[in-house]
């Protein structure tokens, strides 16, 4: 087995494909975000990557099972840029494999006619998040004033620590392609699944690419989540010595 | 030496073989199963596979050191399908070497002719067994349903974490080939080696194939293990503060 | 992406360039050092190295996102050998990573002419530092004798535990390809980001090379610093159980 | 730079010559036995290995660096075969390195006419030693009749982990080149360096091979050791709560 195999299900004419990415991160934005326009919209399953750089382990539902790997989807949008997601359970394990794994979804993008790279992500603030912003990177000064346009905040040194994993690089990757990428960050606490801050990335998203979904069922999780915390919290202040450190991470 | 090193010994001619993989693992379930197959029916030595992703590390022997390796042995029974086992003392010690191994075994099994594949492992449940299960995934549902046929439970979300190391990518490799391929997995507490797992593992793999062995010695190592475990619930029931935290892997 | 990756952006004729690294460690000494000179002096970016053994991240800058890289920047002098700078924000995250880098460093190092090897460094004491001296490792006895002459420190046993990461390795790999080196390590607590002890290496670099910073601006670093240094002992009097081991790292 | 690379110095003619290896290990007994060959008799530097795999690092000896590297020196003796060490610094960091070195080390053995092998090491037996006794595995039959002639104890389960690092590979290795292969462990505590063990294994090797060396600095460098150790025993006894995990490695 090569260290990145691509195979490719299907090849459909897309419309200038916008890639869209939503692997396993920071409250699981990206994840959420872009596996719920899987279930909102018609999708195809166009291609799967295979890394030895992923962990060693299969998947088992229902008896079945199936070798770790990412996918990518096709969605025909009614008007606008097509999308090509880009989902999975897993993230590389090393160094090597993030670049290379990055590299190999962009070849696949390419192939795929893609011509614009959306990376979606969460980024923690530490705390319970009241509104929830939506923070931007990118590769072009047209797509930072574009996105700006649809309400996404560039700030001066945020995320203070750069982006590390397949969203930084996705970006990082792609300027060297002179593939215009952007990262859209919802703030989320870090602490939990974050539902809510999936949906207002994908608000986003929706404005600046130009599709459409129904939010019904993130709202739906997001209240369940909302009630999780909602728990948490009494807990905490019905205990006698509980404290910030107490609040673990909750998916 | 090249990363993974293949040295046939022999190419007997089996009928219809299946693979029967039994490395370390999960209560040394699998290997003990497999193992037992070699101390009760005839077998011949006819691979050995290297590995640079093995421990850099000799076994000794009465003085005699052999190098860190898995090996096959032909196994031809009075009916049905012959078996090819895989044992060895050690898995890989990464990523890489996880795919690049099972890839490897492979290579060796289809050049012996291989149809099928079981992979035999334990599956940890946290407690002391009572009646103990076989758990099952498979690649394809005709094996799954000729499973279910012999006892093999399939399960909606078990194992809930998949399936990781050899056993898992022998399903998720065999998969890619084109290979039928399945993971019999006795249920164990996960602190113990368990030959009583093995047993169980065997009986259902017996009926599968087609083939029979005496499980004497595999009883009597039971039993002893079964001693531990009374020696060890005595020693906790007169100690003061013992938890269920004292119970430690005992092998 | 291969594992290192050279992005050539100019190529200036320059006289007798010395090589002159900075990246981060103790104390970040070689990183200040070389970043004063590129604040001080005019200079032109003429390569960038990228490598999947850099972290997998970007650095994002007012919304703008780049990939991990190191960089060259040419200086050229009024008298004595221009100056070939290495500067970035990374070290290799592993060995082979570390080994390739220095290595592909040298290439362009050597492609753009240059004919000695400075790498700057810090090396830790473990308490705040009096008199800043500057100590030296070198690959050949002529160097040793010209940089005694300029004031630098040859000691038997030091540093103890040798050279580690590309400071160290670019003696080592310079040394392979008869190319003159030598390491500059300022004395440095190894607490404190410490731009006095970069202060005291660039003097010696320049009576060694022939060129000539200001030194105001680091100096008012210095001055920050010793704020910092004075607020913790203050602390540390106050405080009743107060130890050396209270003393963090603090940058 | 290759992962790995040789570089020959010089190529003499040497009679029957023997692999005598003494890399850092278990009380440094195989590096202080192979070093005090070194010191004691007259001996050529032949050839240098150099490796992505050692620690990225220069060693500083009076302000001169070196890369971190292995040696290889030839030793002409008066009688029976002459003597090829291998010392150095570092073991590889990694598992392909430990395998990938030892390859390249038996490489550079066989060019230079190498017919066995001995690894020197450690055998820890987590007790203070009263006897020194040496422990040996080798890969043929011959060699540990040949060794157990000159007092070399072959024990049926020892050692129990088998033997781990570079001096179990040029087992492993030689075995699978056909080149005879022995490995001498000197029992010795684990805790501190121990230059007693060091002379019971080259006793041993000495009448393996037929040279001789004097031992007077072997036994000065012992009798400091035991001060050390009666130092800290006389602490254990006057201390009120000292007990077995006090006793931590001192070298």
């Amino acid at each position: 087995m090569d260290p990145f195999e691509i195979e490719i299900l299907a090849e459909p004419d897309l419309e200038e494909p916008v890639l869209v990415e939503g692997l396993p991160g920071v409250g699981h934005v990206g994840k959420l975000a872009a596996e719920h326009v899987l279930e909102e919209l018609d999708s195809q399953l166009v291609a799967r990557v295979y890394s030895t750089h992923f962990p060693p382990q299969v998947t088992v539902e229902d008896g079945t099972a199936e070798l770790a790997h990412a996918e990518f989807h096709a969605v025909e949008t009614e008007e606008g840029s097509d999308l090509l997601t880009l989902t999975g359970d897993h993230q590389a394990q090393d160094n090597q494999g993030h670049y290379g794994l990055t590299d190999t979804f962009l070849d696949v993008a390419e192939r795929l006619g893609v011509q614009r790279v959306f990376a979606l992500g969460g980024v923690p603030t530490g705390e319970l998040i009241e509104e929830y912003d939506v923070l931007g990177a990118a590769t072009t000064t047209e797509l930072i004033e574009e996105l700006e346009g649809v309400g996404v905040e560039f700030r001066e040194d945020e995320p203070a620590g750069g982006i590390v994993g397949v969203s930084g690089l996705l970006l990082g990757l792609s300027e060297r392609r002179d593939l215009p990428a952007a990262c859209l960050m919802g703030e989320t606490s870090g602490y939990l699944v974050d539902p809510k801050s999936a949906q207002a990335v994908l608000e986003v998203l929706q404005d600046a690419i130009g599709f459409e979904v129904d939010f019904g069922s993130l709202e739906e999780r997001a209240d369940e989540m909302e009630e999780v915390v909602r728990k948490i919290q009494e807990m905490e202040s019905s205990a006698p010595a509980a404290s910030e450190e107490d609040l673990r991470y909750i998916g």
